[in-house]
């Protein structure tokens, strides 16, 4: 069961679209007439924000009769979403429940998709989701990407610890930073300490230091398989994250290098699902 | 000149990335040193957000140093915006402002593409965008769009007339509706009467009734061919319009059926802009 | 059928009024009494915002019996809504309901009267309001408007085109600007060119160019009867709107100069409808 | 010195009338020009959001140049804002600027006419407003009326005790409220106790009980007279309030009754002030 | 009957504790199991937002099975709140829920305290609060005292008239201060005039003066005592508060003195409520 | 450096208590006179919002002269904010600014000295805040707790993973969770699992499993002395975190346990901090 977005959420998108009613529907003159709205899946597709769109027709004074769960994968030519009522509510309705299953069913289509490359080869492998969803969707993107199957890897800078090069560049770089990971760990105890590499030889810097996890930004998959094993070596409890794009053409190559963990943006962006929408008397 | 977004949208796009400060920044105790962050486009970009991204620093309390203009195509290697001030302020910053400027930037630069190739075929040819953006950021997808050349061809539905066949469904049909385009005209004298056809057939119908623009919905180049001469001969004043999956790379196609307008979605979405960041002492 | 407004305006407009609850209810100890709340035309009065003023009183907890729909004309004695519930939740919702009736009616009824004197002159005639509704009421006003039997010429600056005098003085000058309009309606094929003339001298010299529409501020009913002569003589096919000062007074007038279009602001503001309340046990 | 509105407001004014900026300036290409604007009184008014129209010029980007004070009463003819800055930005803010001066100063103006009328026929006389404005525009409201002079006889519901009838019919009638006058008095013993009276018979009743003010609803001014005479007899320290249907044309006659205060809504609508605007390079 | 706060608050909330559901919850995989939750009095409790807990749990999709009234004082071991539903719904809405009837039913039942306390010593007093709430939770806060009893003695700054030191330092202090009372009354013909004294000497000179209420701040039950009583000889008719650090620990002694209204900020603060939740399928 | 709240939020807290300017100002008629404000500490204070209450200041158009840094810890009769302005300006924001400093204050305040007495007994312990925050302050409530040294263990509900009782219940009872720890931390690699025990039994049982941290509900210092050491033999690296009613009090008693980290609720709530506020011309 994923969460729902607040209605306030849904007004905002509605005022984007049509914010003073469609005018086409109300100058032809149609808008108190009963038609339907179905919504059908064009292709093999994993939902995302059917509760929402159904949220926007209720809003919109028209009633759902049929409404699929966020997560469930379907083939092509499943009925996901239905509502019934006046022609000018359906109208008001359709293209913003369109845009948000759309754009958020192609979110959980991609990520479903590449968990399921990930795990065909390494099925213990988890897959994470940065924090590069687009300003101003992160509750639909969060909710996307859950129901393709990932987790975010921190909901923003406010609740994680991930060091990058531009934090260290702060404190004489790299090594001296390793030598306050002890303190740190004191410091938030219920928090894992992850710091991020963008080489090998820095990556096995971090490795004798002891942080949680080390996130590799960006090497090849190649020369991944070879430092993953370097770093079990070395430290065989780290977690090991792959970072720096990851998408469906290469998820299959790093699932193999033997990392725990794959850290993407590319979900976020690409194209919004093809669902289907026909609306009639 | 393009418009700027508000700044209760900057704080909002703020909150859902650092609602509390960044964490890692505040345990390393590095937030009060000074540094500097720099961001260079990696490829040819047309920018967008530039203004918006700065507006992020400035509410963190750093100060921006550079920053050019959104519609500027600016090649490879070029500072885009700096900004300098307490690390803690520059970290609080870097992504919202990096997400904003890389999928503005991103649209933007997909627009001009496309605007680019359609003008090589045809160098009066107009490219309008569809309602079709990520509920939540028709404030940056316009924006972009605009930085990148285009117009929306409407901002909602409540400030223009297009009439789909999911509005003649319920006046019995294409038909009945085109006997009533004179009426719609008098009744809206300052509005231009939009119709969509999904078949030639129905083009040549809406043609002979006396439209302002015909929309052809998801005809091959080929077809549309031979269908824009024949509207020609019918109405020689009527606009054409081609909406329907067109993107960069059948535009070139599109654009040379000789419709007077590209009607489209695909720059909305794909890969963000990839722009690089220093963030440093 | 018209939008209805969002539950987060309704919610706005009632912590504007009773934030904190009613007080004298609440030191009268009255409040859990059940009651019913009526209200009833004194005037013939076109309705508007009855669906919001119902949402009202759902918000408060009360049960709404009976609710016209906005757009009816209804005359004297008729009831228009009326609530049933605890006296508290009936106290706190009435002023905000009657309030939101009779600013709403009040527009609505001053629309219907004006579009009924000048269609008994030009049953053709279209009339359409500017943008000048009080800061903050857009919602409420072009709802209101639309309920009266008009429409908004443009729901703000982003969604058309309408050049100023305030515009082509950037420009150096109407007949510069002239010169542009087949590029301009080039770039935006799918919106009319309209441009406002402040004298007859200026509306020829726009005839002669081809513009959409012509938008005559301020002339008086003799002058403008003259002159749409004049420009149809030129240019029959233009739309001739008339603007500035056009009021209940006068309309008829104006309606008389042959013009295809009255465009107007005083429907906006005016006394609010006249509606009686009971509340009573 | 007058409360000034939060930024938050200004710009959902400006989200209502430009959310995607002037599409009229921009495919003139004249938004990056330099220009100025000012604004002129045309009439004698008292000037009112002369702060909120230059902050809307300020979230523009221009520069505000001169801005007399909300409160000032003005000749025609006198400049009363003036910005300076692109096109662009001039175009972007005036009708929102110029639309909240006019509502404003319109309020104000009619606030200090009735101020002056009454004050004529009594110096003492205060000038109160009801809680029925525009719904959502009271932050505007209640400047412009305090601009004017006059004070609003409540915020809203929950900061004070006035007592209808439409609350006494839940006590079994005015008498058995009267009964609990003590009693209120005591549990509020900050807040004035507002009873209205409907009669002269009921007013009289309510002089008996010990209440501070009585506030009697739609006597004619002769009535009025004679009853304020016996009101002052029986209990010369109660203070009585004039209420319903007062405006510029009756005040001075309600004015020569003797009351206290005169209670009135009229001012919160009728025309709006006419300002003059110039908009040039 | 008290207030009940709007949706768009009750959606803030939730949005603070559990933007993007609960990871927890998620994670086990038990979301959609049935279950059941109850809120139990662990002490005797003046209950408050009972009914705002409750639409927590209606926004999160469980069903409300059982909720108090606001205002109702229980013993422990009451069932005062229960809901059932899916467990992802119960757990998302538990804290929230808790937390608001928590810190609201002990400020209400703080304020019950106190009022029995006084009342005990002085019937007829009466107990007001500050405005000294926890910025950004006045609509709880204010609700809580009302609850327990109590009245706001001011919403906030717009709707009454409290003169401190503050403001006379800018009228050369209390003297001249008084002598514009007679003035200010007539100005405000609705509203108290309360003064507030910080010594016995001012407090005399305040009463000597036709002000409506004088609060006294600071001064012990002792001095207080007989300064009653001075003040009374002077002026029968004079409301006196008290003011400054009054709580349950001195509020006998403070209602010993003779006060007419005690006046106290202590409410707002201090431990929340305990309450017990079981939370099972 | 702490982070900063958005200026929407001043501007809600400066709604909630001066929708419409101070009334007692504005009829004093005082407004445009000059003054200053000062802020002085009257005992031993962590500050917290300085840099919010100089913000609420500027709203208002005063100017800071003066702010000390939130985090700082300053003794009795320190200057830690003065602003200089119109005494309207200065009323204005006086108790908006103070409210936030106080309760802010308090809250760092009480949480610098519960780490300072936990630090005495174990220089290395970490002390972490619950979610239990007032509704609506989360933003002053994490910020004043870091300011007083702290961290919060969770910002909500989205970004860790706490399991209770509450969730075990789902799943037959502790012992069967326990059985997915191995499967939860692959889930989740790049958090702690994090499990509550209620007895010390339980504790053992979730220390037997591979746990990072155990929080210990409700035991008395005593039990858990005991406790800690058995935990230690079985698991020397497994976290030790005690919650439920730790204060001031308690802290050393819970600090002496051996326990790594305290996690309370308690610096929430209690006494704001005092403040001396000197406003004058």
């Amino acid at each position: 069961m994923l969460y729902q977005l607040p209605y306030g959420d849904i007004e905002r998108f509605m005022e984007e679209d049509v914010p003073y009613g469609d005018m086409t529907t109300s100058l032809l003159g149609i808008g108190s007439q009963k038609g339907e709205i179905v919504f059908t899946s064009r292709d093999s597709t994993v939902l995302c924000c059917t509760e929402e769109a159904a949220k926007v027709f209720e809003q919109c004074g028209a009633t759902v009769t049929c409404c699929l769960e966020s997560g469930l994968k379907v083939e092509a030519g499943v009925t996901i979403l239905a509502a019934s009522g006046a022609a000018g509510s359906l109208h008001a309705g359709w293209k913003v429940a369109l845009n948000l299953l759309e754009y958020a069913s192609g979110i959980a289509t991609r990520t479903r998709t590449i968990i399921t490359l990930a795990r065909k080869i390494n099925p213990d492998i988890t897959v994470l989701t940065t924090r590069k969803s687009f300003p101003g969707t992160k509750k639909v993107a969060l909710k996307a990407i859950m129901a393709g199957g990932a987790l975010p890897h921190r909901t923003g800078l406010s609740d994680s610890i991930l060091v990058f090069k531009q934090h260290t560049a702060f404190m004489d770089g790299l090594e001296p930073f390793l030598g306050t990971v002890a303190m740190l760990k004191a410091k938030a105890p219920e928090h894992k300490i992850i710091v991020e590499a963008e080489s090998a030889e820095e990556a096995l810097k971090i490795t004798a230091a002891d942080v949680d996890v080390i996130q590799i930004d960006k090497l090849s998959p190649d020369e991944l398989f070879i430092l993953v094993k370097q770093i079990r070596q070395v430290n065989p409890k780290v977690k090991i994250s792959a970072a720096g794009g990851i998408n469906a053409e290469n998820t299959a190559a790093y699932a193999a290098t033997g990392v725990d963990i794959l850290v993407l943006s590319s979900v976020y962006f690409g194209k919004p699902a093809d669902i289907g929408v026909s609306l009639h008397p």
